[in-house]
């Protein structure tokens, strides 16, 4: 475990993580800006205010939260870089008027903003899209190690960051297991459905009036994605198998953003449609009300580097768009569910009990072929969100980097 | 109660609501379309995809869970309407080939449709921006009454929707309290916080190293929305007062639509850099690396009625943006954080044991002054999702109207 109290040689920073030591080179004072430089050539131009506001202290960053405590109605012409000298170690010294401090800034953790290890994108895998044709399967991990071992599970999450999908194997047939899985990675994100919900035939083909989601029958579920109902819907799925005893009910997984990729290239009408043309889902039942209007293949939903995409077929209602539109988004649909359960692109193999399928909701497609016959078939899941799973990753990532 | 099974007539519909008659006056075929019209000439054109789609029954809605069965790739041209007539009440019936099922769509459920009475907006209140100069205090209404009485609760929430605030008061001063509220209205969203979190000096000013954030210490807060580091922050937030003996420690909260309001319309150049300029928003801390990029007012983030404010400067980090624009950025912030906390936009009062503050976090500000002294100040907070307070709320609203 990393010291996450300060910088390598004692100088405080403002946030947890241990820096090593990277001395500065030169600092130029220009106007509101200090220009670093390190021996390697890397620079980095700060804002006077930046500086000011990132100070541990008083009037800058509590050391006991690192958090700031300077509200930027406060921030005036007054305050002002004195004097700005590097330390003897290579640290960023400022004494500011008109408050007399002398601040000390951690060479290191100016580094890591200056190489961009503050961004979003750092310290995690670029998502790869792959075909099914390319593939004998899912990445398949054991379970069990995932919940004692930081590398096992940074090894998982880095896989559902990268593919989108990992297979977790042996797990106990416990009920609940997902909460111990989730409590090693983050918050689970509850819905109308619980934390922790149950998918399983309520009866076989009949149905059933106390049945909630198509999930809890015996049908076909074509290639989709959960809860578009929603703004954003869930990130990542946690699907554990129980019991699987059904004649049928295979899964499948299919990579949307290779879909995306697909549609884009071959059929740009068709992608100009999915991205564009908006449709109103929703769930309704007995005090809940869920609605939401979007396009199938969502961009404004995310992080800039994968679509969301708003699959679910069930839920889906009136279209959101010119009435001389509906045709043409019809058969944009079409092609988009035809490739999505086109084998070139469609994983289909059969989920064991221990087996826990674990999946970037808003990224790839699941389904299952129809199932019935006195077999039980039980399934529990549980949904954490893509903030979590991304906070997770960085932490190990860069625990694992040392 | 409503009967959420069916039409008012007997006639299924494809979801749990329950419709009034709307006997339709004609229906025209033109080509893949049916034209609908009322006798007071209301009027929806429909596809027969979406037609086929929403038919009871096999290969279209399953009347167990009222969630559709037909996978668009199934969809195909020889699906045609046969022969379409109105009933002798009015409903559409339409005759199926190649499969030779005859459905019958309900009038009033098309209806719905036609009135745009299932688009998200709908039985919602419109968000109304306000001023402290135009108000002595947030809307106030009695505790107790809402975890019994479905009207008492329909009323909090379009509060919540309409100005963005609602105080509750002389509810208990039990620990956990507001699980019991949540429990009327939807699924809490959870952070690394907990689910239900404390609110009070972990130490006095002097800060402790097991503090994780600055709610938690004695310092003054200005206005502010939390977890700007999420992709999604969370909708709306309740702050339960259990005990408030503290000097200081005034609660504060400033209508960000209001205020955004104020910046386009007299600060113009501003409100440019402030709605299009990204800074980088981060929470870490031992094995949570959370990072966001985004505008202090996200217009990216929501339902295009508000944006969400990103407005909490303790976890605001370096400027996302050209070196050229930090300058400009940070005077903009200033007028955002000054304007913020300007009596015109800024209500202030003092929360007391048994007052539930509760607000939009995407829209409103909420700050504390600084406390201090001997005094014990605990609060308790949960955060319930926008797409759970609007479900709950279309719903309440809808089965009031009758």
């Amino acid at each position: 475990m990393t010291d996450l109290q300060s910088g390598s040689d004692g100088v405080a920073v403002p946030d947890f993580y241990h820096y090593a030591k990277a001395p500065l080179a030169t600092v130029q004072h220009q106007g509101d800006f200090l220009e670093l430089a390190w021996p390697d050539g890397q620079r980095l131009r700060c804002h006077r205010y930046w500086l000011r506001e990132n100070a541990m202290g008083v009037g800058g960053i509590d050391p006991a939260t690192r958090e700031g405590l300077l509200d930027p109605g406060e921030l005036t012409e007054a305050m002002v870089m004195a004097s700005v000298e590097l330390t003897d170690v290579g640290d960023l010294s400022i004494l500011w008027q008109p408050d007399g401090q002398r601040c000390v800034y951690h060479g290191g953790w100016l580094r890591h903003i200056a190489e961009g290890q503050h961004l979003p994108q750092s310290w995690l895998p670029r998502p790869r899209p792959w075909r099914a044709e390319t593939r004998t399967g899912p990445p398949q991990r054991v379970a069990l190690p995932v919940l004692e071992d930081d590398d096992a599970l940074c090894d998982v999450l880095n896989d559902l960051i990268e593919t989108g999908v990992c297979v977790l194997e042996q797990a106990p047939t416990e009920l609940g297991f997902l909460n111990r899985l989730a409590a090693r990675i983050g918050p689970i994100r509850d819905s109308n459905f619980g934390a922790l919900w149950d998918v399983r035939a309520d009866v076989t083909l009949a149905g059933d009036a106390t049945t909630n989601s198509t999930a809890n029958t015996g049908f076909r579920l074509g290639p989709h994605t959960d809860l578009p109902t929603r703004e954003v819907p869930p990130g990542y799925q946690f699907l554990h198998c129980l019991v699987n005893e059904a004649d049928g009910g295979e899964s499948t997984l299919t990579d949307g953003a290779a879909l995306v990729e697909a549609l884009r290239d071959n059929f740009p009408a068709d992608f100009e449609l999915l991205t564009t043309r908006r449709w109103i889902f929703f769930n309704r039942g007995p005090g809940i009300d869920h609605r939401w209007s979007a396009p199938i293949i969502d961009r404004d939903c995310g992080d800039g580097l994968l679509p969301t995409l708003r699959a679910f077929y069930p839920v889906r209602a009136f279209p959101d768009m010119p009435d001389s539109d509906v045709a043409a988004a019809y058969e944009a649909l079409r092609r988009f569910h035809l490739l999505a359960d086109d084998p070139q692109f469609e994983l289909t193999f059969r989920l064991g009990p221990g087996d826990i399928m674990c999946f970037d909701n808003r990224r790839v497609l699941h389904g299952r072929k129809a199932f019935s016959g006195s077999g039980q078939r039980h399934l529990q899941g549980i949904y954490i969100d893509r903030d979590e799973i991304l906070s997770r990753a960085r932490a190990l990532n860069r625990a694992r980097a040392g």
